[in-house]
């Protein structure tokens, strides 16, 4: 099997530069496990923090190595689950949505590499300023939480400001990228790996309802929308910019453009929106995918997503340089 | 000098996988026959479609071979213009925003190849049904109006579905494509060129204002905003769902969330809009442009933006061979 060297692979001694993301419930240790032992890293999604649900994922990581990220906000709440985390000697600690500082030093003082995912060039200069080994550019594509940039030309434009400002600091590009074709794409930007989301989701070892599967394979990727509705009915205090990008489905069509409504009944709302999610009811909540979704037909071990993604992507890289003519 | 070889130049017998946008008033004569002479293919920006500066780009752009792009929808309000431009024997004729079919049968008859640009897997297939010859998959980043869809995961979205069902269709990507790193991620998503607006609307040849030139290279692209005010201001009767993507600026930031205040403002607002905009005034009018103004920071000729693009591209793709390591 052909195997994709670059700055990250290196860095962090794994195979392929395909690192699965933190995703909150979804992404527990087995899915983690799954993509380090398939030669990529895989990071255990400790969310909103919840220190039951991470001591069974690290259980079920069983002694392979992973790494774990948070929602920094949330975080924040509980900030002793990091200590429980680090103990653990992640391979990398990933901080998302909110200010790092506060747990950098903690972070640098464990030697545990910081990867802090950045929505804007602003918080690309904030995550430098706290120290960041790894900046995770994120594109509005992307599924769950985020903003508004677009990966594309997002990417290119931190890589620009990393080689002026931090040029040891690797990048990884995130939001939309499911295939061998994304992960080249990423490459040519000037990322040094791929941070991947929805593909992994849609992964046998992840922690995901089939119905929230199947209705992501259904979709194209015109099927999903970036809205605040899922965090006002779930009650989450999600702080700006920030809002969610989900499967459009008959409760967003419901409620859309009644943010205010639904926050005001948000007491029974709630409790039935979270019902829903759990039972996978394909109208009632919203499943958590990204554009992603379009490229999307199957649900199959995460090894096979990487050796997918890696046999695809040297495919386009080899092709792509015979598109080159010396003229 | 490097030639990046593939179906679109095969197809339309040029040197590179390069389109300029047919920007509405800013992509003249001048500035489609400069890429066209750099290799690359030139539209001239038929816009809204205005019978005489049509005639004058024309006169402008010479002999050298160009296409034109009009806006759908308002083509549709003087339809004599495309036989007009038919007359020129444009290499294509591109239509975006709205419903093609109704022009499809004069362009075929012309013998013209139809360019349709597409924001959205349901506009891929009214295009392909009016006999679109090439699809452009336009990201939301992109400059200028659009629409969700984030080029990276829209591109091999569409790809797919034309590889599926209409494989001798050729696919551009447009959206945030000003570099040799976009156009080489471009090629890895599956696509056979790339149409780029907000690079070539910052170079010499391009009828714009160099305030708004420089407003964009002082910019990054976290400082842009997809929205209807401008279209509101101008009295442009924009159908759904498309909006335009802008610099934020004093304007934007006046009226954000206050539409129904500006429409009924129009009489006023939109007169000292459209005088604002023409001054070049950096306040009151919003420049038109993409994230893509991040990566921008020079206006050069649009030869040397074609010049640099190809050779960047290419380099990329050496690299990115070189990536690839038999394991
Ligand atoms: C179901 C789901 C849950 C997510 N939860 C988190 C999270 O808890 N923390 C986080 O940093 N990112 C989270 N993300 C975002 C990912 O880190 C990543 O940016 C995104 O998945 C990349 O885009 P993609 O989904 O197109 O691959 C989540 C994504 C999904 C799809
Ligand atoms: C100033 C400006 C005017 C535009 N006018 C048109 C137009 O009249 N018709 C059209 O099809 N597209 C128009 N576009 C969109 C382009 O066709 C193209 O999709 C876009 O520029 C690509 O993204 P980029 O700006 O990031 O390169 C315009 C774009 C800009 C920046």
């Amino acid at each position: 099997m052909a195997r994709l060297a670059t700055r990250l692979t290196e860095r962090f001694g794994i195979e392929h530069p395909i690192v699965s993301a933190p995703m909150a419930l979804a992404a527990g240790g087995a899915l983690a496990a799954a993509v380090t032992r398939a030669g990529g890293l895989g990071l255990i999604g400790g969310g909103y923090g919840d220190g039951d649900w991470l001591r069974t994922q690290y259980e079920a990581a069983g002694n392979m190595r992973t790494g774990c990220g948070f929602i920094t906000w949330s975080l924040a709440k509980q900030p002793h689950l990091l200590g429980e985390v680090l103990a653990h000697r992640p391979a990398a600690l990933m901080l998302s949505f909110g200010d790092p500082a506060p747990f950098a030093a903690e972070i640098a003082a464990a030697g545990i590499p910081l990867i802090c995912q950045c929505q804007s060039i602003g918080h690309v200069r904030v995550a430098l300023a706290a120290g960041a080994s790894v900046i995770v550019a994120q594109g509005t594509e992307a599924g769950g939480h985020g903003h508004a940039r677009a990966t594309l030309p997002f990417v290119p434009e931190v890589a620009d400001l990393l080689t002026r400002e931090s040029p040891d600091t690797l990048l990884l590009a995130a939001g939309g990228i499911a295939d061998g074709r994304g992960l080249a794409a990423a490459l040519m930007l000037g990322a040094d790996g791929v941070l991947v989301g929805t593909r992994f989701w849609a992964s046998r070892e992840a922690l995901v309802h089939q119905n929230h599967q199947a209705a992501a394979i259904a979709a194209t990727g015109d099927q999903t929308v970036r809205s605040s509705l899922p965090d006002i009915a779930r009650r989450l205090d999600w702080p700006k910019p920030f809002d969610i990008r989900v499967g459009d489905n008959a409760f967003m069509a419901k409620w859309r453009g009644r943010d205010a409504e639904l926050l005001a009944a948000a007491e029974i709302e709630g409790p039935a929106y979270r019902e829903a999610f759990m039972a996978g009811d394909p109208d009632r909540a919203a499943a958590i995918y990204g554009e992603a979704a379009g490229l999307i037909t199957d649900v199959p071990p995460a090894a096979e997503i990487v050796a997918r993604m890696v046999a695809e992507a040297a495919e386009q890289l080899r092709r792509g340089a015979g598109i080159v003519a010396e003229g």
